[in-house]
């Protein structure tokens, strides 16, 4: 590491730095980020692509007293650097290390513990009114992507932008690749302008904007109408802001810091909201991730070698997400019917081999989640199969259109919740430990878990000839190993009825997992063997409807233990427990147990340390039918 | 009623009128919509204003066919009226009777059941793939009001447009007054526009429309480029739309049938997407709506009056709404912290008072619940006590944000969710059954409802010092009256404690209610105790955390009777049995039954009916009881 870097304990001491130096400092924060999510992996290309604009905010602004909003917030390694986080960068998303996104329990620097787009905008607003109402100077910098500024959050934010009388400035830090290719007439609107804007067209426009910035004795308003007319004559790029009544200012160079640091100086002391429109590359400064934006967008660990590299990824065997993205295809080009809808993550939920394969069947439509779903029950009632493909913390911003849109209508769309469940490094933000119970409350709505690869394309067979809406939910985990599958596992799905894995009639315990858990039921159950107890292991399947024979072992007194991969506040268990009460009226004894997730958000660490420590793992199955026991 | 709307029992009967029948038929269907709506109640200022539309779209379109989506759909009773659902008219809204919003299940010419905004264009996309798959040629229309087009899922829903290569008309119905004042930026700039057009300007618009459209042996695209400069040149209105990619076709009048007829013959042959955007009034032919558009959006029954008119409401005493009103401007005097956010419903949630008196911290963000919870979020960091006021079922909207915005982040604001539990004549869109499931399964959030009217304001003092997310629920209902509360209802809220009522130690029979149905838990213990039999009767208030003495008391094997009004799956009962079974591993006998909604959408009635039907009663309590003490 250099010695400049090294010197960086706070925005303070880059705030002291020669633009020379700023450059050099760039460059070391570059390398220190490449060096670093090699070892753990992370979040490389967006930033990547932020660490000028990173350096000029910090350089001009003050974050201790001013408010940095960062959108999606994965963009912000530089900004964790130079704010006192260097030291424990090593251990970038472990259980001991900084969060991947901006944590205010990690610094004060950080505003919002964010981890999805779209709501930067909005919360500065809310911010701008609050400085407002307590009449505070604080500046306010909402910091947002091209990919997140098109969500429908933001949308309905900058329509509000208006409410704000004061300072607001946003950066849209425009790399013009998103997660996966941008999708939208926006995207290509904000492409268009780039395609035919030159750097040298950068550098008048940044020119201009400096010219006739307000000195003393000119009106704020009358420069911005001078500059606003200057830049409309060079490009087109502020008709959608205009329209909407938001002065905009740009495009401009996000590499060049030196005009970065005049710019934020100069439009920091307007005292309305504006919107810096700055150009930057994705992966900037790293070969590889320039070339493959979207492979680098989030990586495991990897070795840099030259300019080339190569993933050392330590995972082994093959996950729910590849698995699933084998059996649509093969399912699609059996059913013509069969069209898949994600929200920007084509890569991240498997449907690569689709797009290639179906490419006229297939909808991106950017990180848009509530569209995805209206737009999927649309093609369902026209009589396609939809297959919606939504990491099951985002699929949470389509609650409504579910309900609606889909629920009530009592529509055939299938939703395919990748990441179910606890995710490991990427932490509380993405964990799906709520769709069990926000779908659940739905009528005419089947949850489905998969728990082997076998079972993952028998639930996505059953989804697609149910005529109904199911939802199916995996984990961001690899499947069990094959002969680990039970012939029970290789049944084909029916409604509402799960498989007996480990048959033991006679047995007082009945362990019922969910989902992928069901591994660890089953080692529990064969360390129970191992001293004497017998268990019976159950693979529900179903969460809705929940199996009548899991209600009837309760009912008889058996002890139920449920395990799950969600929060236990109306997760699984808490279904079957419903279901048990409701059926049991004159209820005799009753012995329930339910393994999932406490009331805690769950920090960031590896998979297997998260579901240790909630209880959910052969161990505290084991524990747990013990106690039972025991009573 | 007159001759010719007599005649019309499809919308092949509307084809064959002249263009002066057309205008005949629109002034009867006003005065059928006007005399019913007085008797039944419903939504009439919105759909008076869109008849000439709708009668023209019946006209050119064949919806047996091709596909008319309504956004929010409250706009719809002229289409109702017209598509053989007039007999029925006099029940509307009704247990028998047709209900408000579009429904599939009442006619082939209702696609889907909507009642929330910003899902007719991303429905539309949908539907416009699925039949350029089907290889079918149907014509699809969304049909939306200015108030929706800003809805985050409608922009999300623009932005995807591209995806479109077929005919897909957007009618953009501007009566430029939503359901409260329209906010924003964008309905600034259409009023901009509306104000500076004039109906000569509209007469011309359309003429040119007219003139460009594309006849046999001259190009579309280029009909629809001299088009677009023709109206640029008169004005700026399709800045926005332009920036997006979509043809835009206006402003015309949306009064003028016999133009709209020849507009839409003209634009439906278009192979893309278009947009028309037609001026029309909110309220038109009736005076009293046209006067006080936001109070006659939705009206209770009224007496005509000539052009003046007066409510008949049948409703006894105060309501939720209003108690909740008074509460918080008499908190808000002595607390300058206190904020105020609702999207679009400033009078449906009783903000009204709070507006005129605290203007300047007061913000209604439109049909905007995402950026409502966000700007929300944004004051609460900046210390402010921001209450966001949404109704229960619009809040499903706003499910992520305060998830991630709110909840993640540990911050203070409070929800008041007015329409929570049934709503009665508004029906399945409308109800508030999900939002105790949604709420308590994110950690730092805390359940609350009050029952009676000293409560109201005894939760929401509570909210405003807990420092913490408070989501307090109350119904669209009347307070119970003053003398019905006990002395236990007086006591101030303290976090997690419940209140008894009616007390009975030694009773075996606990009756635990959340919120307002704690009337119901009253009125059967009284009955029961003219039978000799004694229950003690437990106001919970609190969802979360849930009471520890009713988990002792369940525990203790007395017999657990909740009453909510929720779905039973994930509500307050719910929360009631995990707590119990999660105390009690070593559990004996539980006797718990749970008088909650069942799994099926609630049709509309009114709200005692459907309560009674749900079993949520004082009768089925009695019941209930009664079974359980046979045992």
């Amino acid at each position: 590491m250099s010695t400049l870097l090294e010197q960086i304990e706070s925005p303070a001491d880059v705030k002291r730095l020669s633009v020379e130096q700023l450059k050099e400092l760039a460059g070391q924060l570059r390398q220190f980020i490449i060096e670093t999510v090699s070892r753990t992996g992370g979040h490389l290309g967006s930033s990547l692509g932020a660490v000028e604009l990173t350096l000029a905010l910090h350089y001009v602004f003050d974050f201790s007293a001013d408010k940095l909003l960062w959108d999606v917030g994965h963009q912000c390694y530089a900004h964790k650097i130079v704010t006192g986080r260097k030291a424990g960068f090593d251990k970038l998303r472990q259980a001991d290390g900084p969060s991947g996104f901006p944590n205010p329990a990690e610094s004060e620097y950080d505003q919002f513990a964010v981890g999805h787009a779209g709501t930067s905008i909005a919360t500065a607003i809310g911010m701008a009114l609050g400085a407002d109402i307590k009449k505070t100077d604080e500046k306010i910098v909402a910091f947002v992507g091209d990919a997140s500024i098109v969500n429908g959050t933001n949308f309905e934010a900058l329509n509000n932008l208006g409410l704000v009388k004061r300072q607001l400035l946003i950066v849209l830090n425009d790399n013009s690749m998103a997660i996966d290719a941008t999708v939208g007439s926006l995207a290509k609107y904000f492409s268009k302008i780039r395609l035919s804007h030159t750097y040298e067209d950068m550098r008048k426009t940044t020119k201009n904007i400096l010219e006739h910035m307000p000195i003393i004795g000119k009106s704020m308003e009358e420069a911005i109408e001078k500059i606003k007319k200057t830049i409309r004559m060079t490009l087109p790029g502020s008709q959608l802001f205009e329209s909407m009544n938001i002065p905009y200012f740009g495009p401009v160079d996000g590499h060049d810091i030196e005009s970065l640091i005049q710019l934020f100086e100069a439009v920091c002391e307007l005292d309305h909201p504006a919107i810096l429109h700055a150009y930057t590359k994705k992966g900037k400064g790293f070969e590889p991730a320039e070339q493959d934006r979207s492979r680098l967008h989030s990586t495991g660990p990897f070795e840099v070698n030259g300019d080339a590299m190569e993933s050392v990824s330590a995972v082994k065997g093959r996950n729910f997400t590849d698995v699933f993205g084998e059996a649509i295809v093969e399912l699609a080009a059996k059913d013509q019917s069969i069209v898949a809808i994600t929200s920007a993550m084509c890569d991240g939920t498997g449907l690569n081999g689709f797009r290639e394969r179906f490419g006229e069947r297939f909808f991106d439509v950017g990180i848009a989640e509530g569209a995805a779903v209206d737009i999927a029950a649309g093609l369902a009632k026209e009589g396609l199969k939809p297959v919606v493909c939504i990491y099951s913390t985002f699929l949470q911003r389509s609650f409504d259109q579910i309900f609606q849109e889909v629920a009530l209508q009592n529509l055939g769309v299938v939703f395919c919740l990748d990441r179910a469940g606890l995710v490991g490094a990427d932490g509380p933000t993405h964990h799906g430990l709520m769709d069990i119970g926000f779908l659940r409350m739905m009528p005419n709505v089947v949850l489905v878990a998969p728990a082997t690869e076998t079972e993952v394309k028998g639930a996505l067979e059953f989804a697609l000839g149910a005529n109904k809406c199911v939802c199916i939910r995996y984990p961001k985990d690899i499947v069990g190993a094959k002969d680990s599958e039970s012939k029970a596992c290789r049944k084909p799905f029916v409604l509402g009825k799960s498989v007996v894995v480990r048959k033991s009639a006679d047995s007082q315990i009945v362990v019922v997992s969910y989902g992928a858990v069901l591994g660890e039921a089953i080692k529990a159950a064969e360390v129970l063997a191992g001293e004497g107890i017998e268990a019976e292991v159950v693979n529900a399947r179903f969460a809705v409807p929940v199996d009548k024979k899991v209600v009837a072992a309760a009912l008889a007194g058996r002890c139920i233990i449920t395990v799950e991969d969600h929060w236990a506040a109306c997760g699984f268990g808490s279904a079957v427990q419903e279901a048990v009460l409701a059926a049991g009226g004159k209820a005799g004894k009753l012995r329930m147990k339910n393994l999932a997730m406490g009331a805690e958000f769950v920090k960031p660490a590896s998979r297997a340390q998260q579901l240790m420590q909630a209880g959910v793992n052969a161990d505290n199955i084991v524990r747990t039918v013990k106690e039972l026991i025991s009573e």
